[in-house]
């Protein structure tokens, strides 16, 4: 078996929206831009920062304006706001987003119970807003939740995921993320699927979208990036959750993830000591440990001194 | 890229060993006793049950005679203990442990540490435990601790590994144990390392022993598998941790591993839902939370009842 890793695998860092959005405790909006500001000088060339759909649906994240509005944009970044619809997306226009990351799940019940409307009305309204948009220099992705799975259906057949990756770019939007919500992928399925869908879209406009529910997140990525995926969602510390399961993890996390691609040579552009010391932080922010594994572990390159004792043997 | 998944991946649990001995709470023999037996009714063909070393090096496991003599014997299922030396290997096969499992560091400084003895020390000792074990109806393992890096001395010279598997190999010891004793090993390094190996020892005579302290242990077991390796240590709930880390995993989680065998269809002959119910008793026992994920959030294939509100969409 021979593997390239010559390509860079890029992370996108999603802690402020896919992570926080589920936290119980108020984060303060100086404390989101503070963050998000942090995260600006570690390395990446995205940040998810946001999220603009209705504050009954999402309190967490309520104040997605100050948040834009407040954090430091630096060049190199493409600053990301999730939305769910046109309203969401004037408002992030606004306020100055990037990109704007439209998201509707490939199961019926699960756009059901998280958009509250069928995907027939999500694909629709991703009309208005690219109509929309079309007047605003912004950039437009489409996500693909439950594309491995949904909490309620079980497996998506993999056909359906395609039709809407060709209705993603059917609207004009070609690059897209396929996200596994509740980490209900597997590795092989991830290399069958990526496999397919590479075949419609390029690896620049590929992001697969991992979480760590069930330990499989990084086994994932790897099976991915075998087969020529290059895009990586992640969060600091693996912040996240899943609503279905109290105290399990969350999105992979993004220092796992780099410290990883450092041990098997695959460039990230990341500096993980710095990385380590922001998710060192989030315990004390978010009153809870994380769980990511390589800040409480250390890099496996990081040395201890042996015991003394050993010197008198 | 092509899987050849038609081989079973044997597990060993060795919950009862590596994990009950890092645990900070004394853990009665009698529930020692029940924790085995439960698992002997999972499908396991190999329980690692206890350890023979210096009751002042690893209190926790001081009543290893009296466990040994307490479980109930499953005859398909060889029940491990782990010595370091011959004092270990007598009071085993007193106790009627099935198979000796030797352990030495491939680290020298980490064999002071762990060992309060030099390599060439640890490998006299074996020669002795050998000649001893050989009027008894005992089977013989060897296992290499530190293959894959060394908490103080950082990465371990490959060689360094073939040349302590041919010294076992040279004691009559045909079976082998490449333990990642800290978590430090990376999927490709393990491919390199295993494929060289398995020139000296047959896939049925190896076993891989991997730590998930930077979330990276099932990435390695899916490398070791691919490359021929079929046998496994793994331990409920992720059960163990690593000295160096405190709140990081330890041993490779059983029931996450069994789940993705489950997920990617190979076989390993363990009933997971009932693994997951012996899993969910541990933190009562323990006092704590265990690492393991699918205990948490139910296995890939458990669905969840969609909310009440969609109906009325």
């Amino acid at each position: 078996m021979t593997h390239d890793y010559s390509d860079a695998l890029i992370v996108q860092e999603v802690s402020p929206r896919d992570g926080l959005q589920i936290e119980p405790t108020w984060v303060e909006t100086t404390d989101k831009i503070a963050l998000i500001d942090q995260l600006s000088l570690a390395g990446f060339s995205r940040i998810e920062a946001g999220s603009f759909v209705s504050p009954k649906a999402i309190a967490a994240l309520r104040d997605g304006e100050q948040v834009f509005q407040g954090i430091i944009r630096h060049p190199g970044i493409i600053y990301v706001a999730l939305i769910p619809n046109l309203k969401g997306a004037q408002r992030a226009i606004e306020s100055r987003a990037d990109e704007l990351n439209l998201v509707m799940s490939a199961s019926q019940t699960h756009n059901l119970a998280n958009m509250r409307m069928r995907c027939e009305a999500s694909l629709t309204a991703f009309g208005d807003v690219v109509s929309f948009a079309g007047d605003h220099p912004v950039r437009l992705n489409g996500s693909i939740a439950t594309t491995f799975g949904c909490p309620f259906e079980g497996r998506i057949d993999e056909d359906r995921v395609l039709q809407l990756v060709d209705a993603y770019q059917a609207l004009g939007i070609q690059s897209v993320t396929l996200a596994d919500t509740t980490g209900m992928a597997n590795p092989r399925q991830v290399e069958r699927l990526v496999k397919r869908v590479l075949e419609r879209v390029s690896a620049d406009h590929l992001t697969l979208h991992f979480h760590n529910t069930r330990g499989l997140g990084l086994c994932n990525v790897l099976a991915a990036y075998e087969v020529g995926a290059r895009r990586f969602d992640a969060a600091l510390g693996g912040l996240g959750g899943c609503p279905f399961a109290p105290g399990a993890s969350g999105n992979i996390c993004t220092e796992d993830l780099v410290n990883l691609c450092d041990e098997v040579g695959i460039e990230t552009g990341i500096d993980l000591p710095y990385l380590l010391r922001l998710s060192r932080q989030l315990p004390a922010l978010l009153g809870h440990e994380l769980p990511g594994q390589v800040a409480k572990a250390g890099r496996n390159c990081d040395l201890h001194p042996p015991p003394g004792y050993i010197a008198t043997l």
